[in-house]
Parts: structure tokens; sequence; C-alpha cells
């Protein structure tokens, strides 16, 4: 298992082979490795050496490992080969590829190609794909399959195994078979495990389950990936309205749906808009300020008003000026503090660990924690003041109560403001850091000079 | 597929029932349900009606129901369960449990439960139970069973599958069977898949992939999950330092890693420490603050030193007072602009998509995103301080170019701050917002009176 050569080294040696043009020693050498470890060196091919010797050295792989190859690529590095390779061979690709995969790599063409594609396949297979193109993506119709097998429910045991055998070797799963009855309508799911370990001379209706569970083609794969993880499924049927099967979702694709997921929560949190599956370094600079200069300029409108209060307090502050080299203090423990409780509320959420229902609990505990990490705060800020700073006993008052105040709002307003937006139907999500900070400022710099107003008697 | 009643509704009729202490009608009604479904109505009778009914409720239960009704209970739960039920009991679901989640119980119970059950298990299943305690959690080892079916390099497809007869109903997964060398040591592995397809007089040897992809055993549970997310497994072999195979990985288990992983990220990012494998609601309010302090009290410090250099600034400061008021904007602005950077950085090195060696490209394409950002908010806010705020042009433009540094000089660090911390070894999730907003914070802070200093002529 272990190889001689890292990575770089391995790279390196098929960088100088091409520079000389000796595509069959490089092509030798990539035949060493498997297709995912192919893919990889592919791909950094395409990005440092160029998209013509990769091309190459990819068509004189041989057809069975360059199919699987391509399926381990990047979309848009497939999309690049596929741009520069002839019609014989895009089909060829896309004939043998897995049918999910095709759909992917479709949907990244320009329509043009597609079209093309499309007209050389046979008219059953072109009606499927457009209607799998149709499928809104993000729902569970644009990432299922229509290879699985399907068994007749008086099948015997041996037949099941024999027919799997017959067919087996093209579907994407074949350890989840599923059964209809003459119009498509799903009516029982049977394991290959289940096959297997059965009496020969058993019928398929006596050891399918019909307590099976499914999903409509139109859930969300948020959703679908939900039901994978609530039940360790493998595969699961997604059924049209009228419970006829129409694909099924395997649990590979799922992990792929789990980490769009979160990497839109992560975004989402931290005011981006929803960008593409593109990885960072694929997305160019206009995209990124398109994608971030919105919520950068509502955030500055909510700074606007946080200065807007200041100004009211100006008379307050130009008596005071020392209150001033508190704000960053106040400020930022009311951001940090709201954005701890909104996060960990906005992940319950997505994990369903937590309803909307559970607002009055969440409030409850999160008054108790603001009030737990207030208090030690302040008197932490009151020691320092007095003591450290050398101010008045009033001044250091004024701040370590805004503190205590501050730090508990924030933590009911960081962990409140998720829930409500579940539950009027907005992403959690958007009630995350920049959110909760903008709305905690304010608060803070309103809190703080009434304060000082009072204790101060300014 | 579809249920008549909602959740709540036959919740109320179940604990409408256990008042009465009718307890055969309410788990008659229970048994209309997949084992699934009625770990949630358990887990929800054990919260609101109470550990006492609910224990009788699942004895209650056919033992082969509450079997996989106990897999399926939050780990809280099932030690609660342990704790009320008879040795006999135990001893029972022990037994049947699977292996790895049976582990996860024991990991949980206090030791002298453990050292009970240890006790009444065969010597050979005790010193399974000892090994398997004794991996550091989080790593492959603490996730894998035992249980998986092995073939003799020598058996013929036929023998191999009436193996798997006799045997497989125990197996988590029987879809990867692996086999071994007289030295344990793993020489190749065969998918059911393969086995049911191939021809029964075929030897094992002939149709095993010897090119498959094994852990250590000490391998950290993230890299295990990025092995499942590249190859597409169902299963991974587990293997120690002489290459013998200890335990098998399945991707279910996996899932559970991947949002473990997820949440700690999340939970880092907003400067939380690594808390328990708890639900939010599961924790206490004292948990809370411990996780919650350390960094709020870290982030104060910093904050502290903002204020340290606005206190130089004094002078500037109660010239032109109003300066104050745009603080707010220029804070805010710095450390949304930043930690968007540092999101984005993070997640890409989370999912591979980052190396420490791509910073330079990383940091060009920020400076580029952080100038056409910056540019942006600079116009808008000059406009807006001449002609709405009714201040001098100076101010406008002292406010202005702040804006356009600080935004640069935030996309920069923020992005540049995950990958230094990547590369010397330290988690890139540290280095997210709370942190990046706390350094744009001295830093916009300082840029801000300079640059007035400078531009008013202070």
């Amino acid at each position: 298992m272990e190889k001689e050569k890292t990575f770089e080294e391995v790279f390196a040696e098929l960088a100088a082979l091409l520079e000389e043009r000796k595509f069959k020693a490089a092509r030798d050498i990539l035949l060493e490795y498997n297709a995912v470890e192919i893919a990889e060196y592919l791909e950094e091919i395409l990005d440092a050496v160029g998209i013509d010797k990769a091309v190459i050295l990819f068509r004189m792989l041989p057809k069975d490992i360059s199919v699987d190859v391509f399926a381990y690529l990047p979309i848009d590095d497939q999309v690049e080969i596929i741009n520069s390779i002839t019609d014989k061979e895009i089909d060829y690709i896309l004939t043998e590829m897995d049918f999910d995969d095709m759909i992917d790599v479709l949907e990244e063409l320009p329509a043009n190609v597609v079209d093309k594609i499309i007209g050389k396949a046979s008219r059953e297979k072109r009606l499927l794909i457009n209607t799998f193109l149709n499928y809104p993506s993000d729902c569970a119709g644009s990432i299922m399959t229509p290879n699985y097998i399907s068994l007749g429910a008086d099948f015997s045991v041996k037949e099941a195994l024999t027919y799997i055998k017959s067919v087996g070797m093209d579907s994407e799963t074949i350890y989840t078979c599923y059964v209809k009855d003459p119009g498509r309508r799903l009516i029982g799911i049977v394991s290959l495990r289940t096959l297997v370990v059965s009496d020969d001379s058993l019928l398929v209706r006596d050891i399918m389950r019909d307590d099976y569970v499914a999903v409509n083609v139109y859930e969300d794969q948020e959703m679908v990936s939900e039901v994978f993880k609530k039940y360790d499924f493998l595969a699961i049927p997604v059924v049209d309205n009228e419970n006829r099967l129409v694909g099924i979702i395997t649990i590979d694709d799922i992990l792929d749906v789990i980490e769009e997921e979160n990497t839109e929560d992560f975004e989402r949190m931290a005011g981006i808009l929803d960008a593409s599956d593109k990885s960072y370094l694929d997305t160019g600079v206009l995209h990124n300020v398109k994608t971030r200069l919105p919520w950068i300029l509502v955030l500055m409108i909510s700074s606007m008003i946080t200065g807007l209060i200041i100004t009211k307090f100006e008379v307050v502050l130009s008596q005071v000026i020392v209150l001033v080299a508190y704000l960053p203090l106040l400020m930022g423990t009311g951001g940090n503090t709201g954005s701890q409780a909104s996060t960990l509320v906005i992940r319950g959420i997505a994990l369903g660990e937590l309803e909307p229902s559970d607002a009055a609990k969440v409030m409850w505990k999160e008054m108790r924690v603001g009030i737990g990490i207030g208090v030690v705060v302040s008197i932490l800020n009151f020691a320092k003041i007095c003591f450290l700073d050398g101010e008045s006993v009033m001044i250091a008052l004024t701040v370590s109560v805004a503190i205590l105040v501050i730090v508990t709002f924030a933590k009911v307003v960081g962990s409140m403001l998720p829930i409500a937006a579940k539950r009027v139907g907005i992403d959690p999500a958007l009630m995350a850091t920049p959110m909760i900070s903008s709305i905690t400022d304010m608060a803070s710099v309103a809190t703080y000079f009434l304060l000082a107003g009072l204790l101060l008697g300014l």
C-alpha cells in the first residue's frame, strides 16, 4: 500500500516527461495508480502544465480506466476536457458514466453542447435526461439516479439473484433492490444481504420489507440527508406524487449534500450570499465582490445608526472623553458573546436538536449563561478600571454595569433571533455574527451612554 | 407510508394511556411504528412523562424490537435506561447490540457499571472490549467495529457465498468482505456485489482487489471521513502498524463524524471551547459559562488594547468629537469583511480545497476583492458624510480613506491567519470572526486616528 514517492515527486516526474512530450512514459507512470489518484495527477497537470497536454494524456488512458478517472475529476475540469475532445469521445464517456454524474456534467455544459449530446442519445435516454435536467437543483430529483435493480414480487430468491447477476454490473448500487407493482408503484424493498442469506426457494414477496421509507422527488436535498442520518440507510427510493418509483439516492451522494449544506451555513453565517458549488480558488474576484458586498452594505447602515446614537450623546462624550476608550470593549464583548449564543442555536436547529417550541427553555438558559459570563467580565473590568487605569469608581461602575446588561442582552437576542427566523421561515443561519453584532453594537452604545448620563450625572 | 396522526397527537395519546397506567395499550400503539419512530416516542416519554414509566414501557417491547429501539435512542437516554433496568436486561441488550454502538454506551457509563458488564462477558469479548475502550476518542479505532466478514483467498465464490450465508446475519455490513493471510494481514477486499455477479467456480484470490485503501487504527477520524468523501466507499478496513486487519468503519458512522467535525468548526469559529457531543439542550448553564468564558476574556484583552490606542489619540478626539461617530462604521466594516475572508479560507482548508502552499494566490485574490469592496463602501460613505451628515470634505476623506485601507487589510489578514495557523499545526477554525475582528478593531482605530491627525492637521 505504501508509495515510495510523494505526490509532488511523481508530479514533477510527470511534468518533466510531458515537457519532453514523452506521453507514453507519463501514461505508464499514471497506470501504476488507481483512478482517484490518476484523477488527482490529471487535475494538477491541467492546472500547472496545460489543457492540451492533459487532454492528450487523458486520451491515452485505456477506455475503461478513463471513464473512472473522468468521474473523479472536479466538474470544471470535466467540462474543460469535454470541450477539448472529439464527439466520439464525448459520446463514449457519457454513455459509460453513471447517470447521475452525467447529469451533473450536462448541467454545467453550454446549451449547444448539451443539445448535441442529447441529440445522439437514444429516444428513451433522451427523455430521461430531459426529465432529470428539469428537476430544480437542491431537490431529491436532482441527485437521484435511475440505475437501480427492480425485482418482481413473485421472483424466487434464486431467480432474483440470477437476475441481479445479469444486470448488476451496470447499476450504481445493487445492495438494495426495489419491488414494484404493475403500475410501477413501489411496494417493497429487499436488500442483497437478505437475498444472499435467504433460502433459494422463498419468494421476494415473502422476504421484502414494506415498511420502507421513501422520499418525494421534489423533497429538499437537506431533508433527504436528514433521513439518511436518522435511519443509517445506504440508499433510499425516490417516488413521484403517485408513489411511482422514479429513482434512488445513494449515500455517497449524500456525503456531498451534507458538506454543501454545511458550506452554505458557514457562508451565510459570515454574511456571504449563497455562492456557487465552486471551490474557493475557482471563483473570480468580481464574483467574490458581488457575493460579499450586499451584506456589508446592509451592515454599514446599522453602523451608521450606531454612529447616530453616539452623536446624540456628544455632550456626554465631550465632557468625559475617556468613556470612548471603553467603547471597543463593550461593543466587542457584546458582539462576541451574542455570536456564541447564535452559533450554538443555529447549529442546534440545523442538526434538528432545537425547535421553535424550545424558545422559552433556550431563553431561560441563555439569560443565566449571560449573567454568569457578564458578572465575571464586569468584576474583572471594575477592578482593572479602578486600579490599573486609575479612573474614578463611578466610571468603573458605569462600564461594568453596562457590560453585565449588554452581555445578558446579547445572549438573549443572539439565541432568540435564529429561532424567530426559523419560525417565520427564514434561514436561521442569516441571524449569525454580522447581524447579531450590529444589533448588540447599537444596544451597547445606547446602554453605555444612558448609564453614563445617569451614574455620572452628565 | 402516510400516517393518519401527527407525532404530537400520537404522543398525547400515549401520555394519556401511561397516565392511567395502561401500559399494554400504549405498547400496542408503539408497535405500529418502526424502531426509529418508537425510539422517538420513547425519548419524548422519557423527557415529558418520566423515566419510570418509560422503562416499564421499554421492557414490555418484544426483545428483538427493543434492541433496535435502544440503538436508536440518544446515548444519554441509553445510559438512563441501563441505570434503571436489571442486570439480566443489561446483559441481553449488550450482547445483542452492534459492537461499536455498545462501545459508545460503555464509554458513557460509570466505571463500576462498565466493570460489572465486562465481568459478565466471555474472556475473548472482554479482551476485545478493553482494547476498543482504550483507543483515544476521535481516532479510527474508536469508531470501527470488529464485525466484518473475512474470507480465505482460496475460497471459491460458491464457498464464499455459503460462508456469508452462515455468518452474515450478525455482521454490521456484509457488502465488503476482507481477505487475510495466515498472519492476519490484509491482502485484499472483495465486494458482495462482485461475489454475486461472478462465476461460482472462480477463486476469491482471482476476483479480490489488492489496490484497496486502508486506514491506520490511530488515524484521526476527520482524515478517515476525508477518505470516504474522496473514494465513495461504503466501508473501509482499519489496520494496525503491521497491516493486520483489526476492524472496519462503515459509512453510516462517518455521517456522524462529519457532522461532529462541522459542529466543532462552527463552535471554534464562534470562540467556544470544544464542548461535548451533547446537544444544546442537554448541556448545563455552568458548562456553557466554562466553555464560552475563556475566549471572551482573551478577546477582552485585545479590546483593552484597542481602548489604549484610543486613549493615545485623546487629544485628536477631543478636538473633533464627531470622529467618534464613525468608529462603529469602521470597526464593524473591518470585522465583517475580515470574517468573510477568514470563513471562506477556513472552509476551503476544511474541505481540502486550499493548502498552505496556496497562500500567495489567496492573498493576491483577497487584496483585489478587498480593494473592490473597499472602493464601493468608501465612495458611498464619502457622499453620505458630505451631503447627508453635512461634515467637511476633509472629515469625509479621512473616513473613506480609512475604510479602503481597513477593508483591504481585513481581507488580507482574515485570509492569511487561517493559512498560517494550518502551517504551524493550529486548527484554522480558531482564526475566525472573534479573533479577526479584534485584530481589525485595533488596526481600524490606529489607521483612523493616524489619518485624522494627518489629513485634519491635528
